[in-house]
């Protein structure tokens, strides 16, 4: 089926800038936006374990395989220059299959003006496997790292946390637009997009900074579908520990001086919140800052692949 | 299992100048050779389909797996910059695969010094999905295309064909080497790797550049992998139907003008042969030529996704 779903994916895509041979050869040519250093980025979803193909459009998931890459460029404040989609797709209807996934992959890539420079579309004997791989670029100020907060800095959210599980987990924005945005008007120390969990992804952010993080609790922007997740379930975790825990909110945590952090709060540039919710501290580890200062330990919590 | 396996993967991975900041991040950060522009292929292989687990070591199939998209860069002459790995890996002992499909894919890495600068690491209730994406950049020559054969052309293949599956489409080395070395030295003006079929290849090049292929069948170099396969099959196709349709011997397959393909072949700058074995024609499609100039159209034959 590959060459008739080539001959479909050649009309479907329109003539980009970006691709100045089309999807004619072997590999694909991409021309470079100026001299940055290349940013790559590659996650594979699997059937039953990401999404479950009985349960969701594939669309959806093609959206999803998509939009999971455009975050981690995000969170280096990479510029998109491409994707590369490949699929491994179940025999039975895998033609009519393929062009439904492409549908959403397509619609996002539009979205953010990005070329889907190639990719393998296979049949097999197995379940859908997606696999894609992003590729950008860095701007004139280089990448945005999970190294570099200092003690000291404040913690920076966009967006709020929780129960994406009800929905958002497939319609989320990647924040690249923000953290593009971000990176260039002020001095941000570093970044982490949150794809396992609040807790868990900004206690990697720390030990990749060699610094701990403490938490105000009372600070943690709720999305409103984790009070409803917390609602239907009146035995589960609260609305703050599906904040904390869920993940798959695909928000920034970013890192700021506080001088920087409290220019960025105020000017509040973006078209979503940015929350100050603590600040990083020389004790490595995760902590919960009570009002009078005190730290006390806290789990990271999320999803530990 | 991801987390220890990334452990793992940062001990087994040398620090590469190319990767400035190792694997601790989102995302890869890989340093350009300087100004050319992106080249990038990916390649998908499922169990079942272009491998079967039970019957080969893993560690040849990640080998396999990256050779595949080397292969391609090969095909562009581009130089390797970096490559993302992503398993889809059975539940059960999928640590010890993972790490013995890396066996394969780091030795490889290794000799073509391209770092891995990512992928993802996964385990699901499916078989094994391998999909790789090479990123590769081009020379100050620019790409090699498919288009840019012209009548007149001459044809020449690196290497012998047929008889891949008696072990060859596992332990073949991916013609970078040789593609970046005549791609710098001579005047190409088209170039693609066989991977489904000389006849079938040969014909995608000549379709995408406009104009036809005649063959010269005596002078097609045959391996004796194909007449081996012939001996073991005596009703089967002959060694010269195996050469033409096998598929998998990822030679090159280049187009030069007469005097710069003469110039190649008195020459022979690489360590495996270069042969001449036709021309490309006005007409298109694809061509037996005999001794005395007829054409008879011949049926272009391989492995059809």
């Amino acid at each position: 089926m590959e060459s008739d779903f080539i001959a479909w994916l050649r009309q479907r895509v329109p003539a980009q800038a970006r691709l100045p041979l089309g999807l004619h050869d072997d590999a694909a040519l991409v021309a470079a936006r100026g001299p940055g250093d290349i940013v790559l980025t590659s996650d594979l979803l699997t059937d039953g374990v990401d999404f479950r193909l009985g349960d969701c459009p594939p669309a959806a998931v093609g959206r999803k395989a998509v939009a999971v890459n455009l975050s981690d460029l995000a969170a280096m404040a990479a510029r998109p220059l491409a994707l590369l989609v490949s699929l491994a797709l179940p025999r039975a209807g895998a033609a009519t299959l393929a062009r439904a996934i492409y549908e959403g992959v397509l619609a996002l890539a539009a979205e953010f003006d990005v070329p889907v420079a190639g990719g393998d579309t296979n049949t097999w004997e197995g379940g859908l496997v997606i696999s894609v791989t992003a590729v950008g670029q860095t701007t004139a100020r280089g990448p945005l790292r999970r190294a570099g907060a200092r003690p000291g800095d404040w913690i920076l959210v966009t967006g709020s946390f929780g129960g994406s599980l009800l929905g958002r987990h497939f319609t989320f924005t990647p924040r690249v637009r923000e953290a593009l945005q971000l990176h260039e008007h002020y001095d941000l120390h570093a970044g982490i997009d949150v794809s396992d969990g609040l807790s868990l992804d900004l206690s990697r952010l720390a030990s990749e900074s060699q610094c701990g993080a403490a938490l105000r609790l009372a600070a943690i922007p709720i999305h409103p579908a984790a009070r409803e997740l917390a609602r239907q379930q009146p035995t589960g975790p609260s609305p703050l520990a599906h904040a904390l825990a869920d993940g798959e909110d695909f928000e920034l945590i970013l890192a700021a001086a506080p001088h920087e952090a409290q220019r960025i709060l105020s000017q509040q540039p973006l078209a979503i919140p940015i929350t100050c919710i603590g600040r990083f501290v020389a004790q490595p580890g995760l902590w919960q800052e009570h009002p009078d200062g005190t730290l006390v330990e806290l789990a990271p919590c999320g999803w530990q692949h």
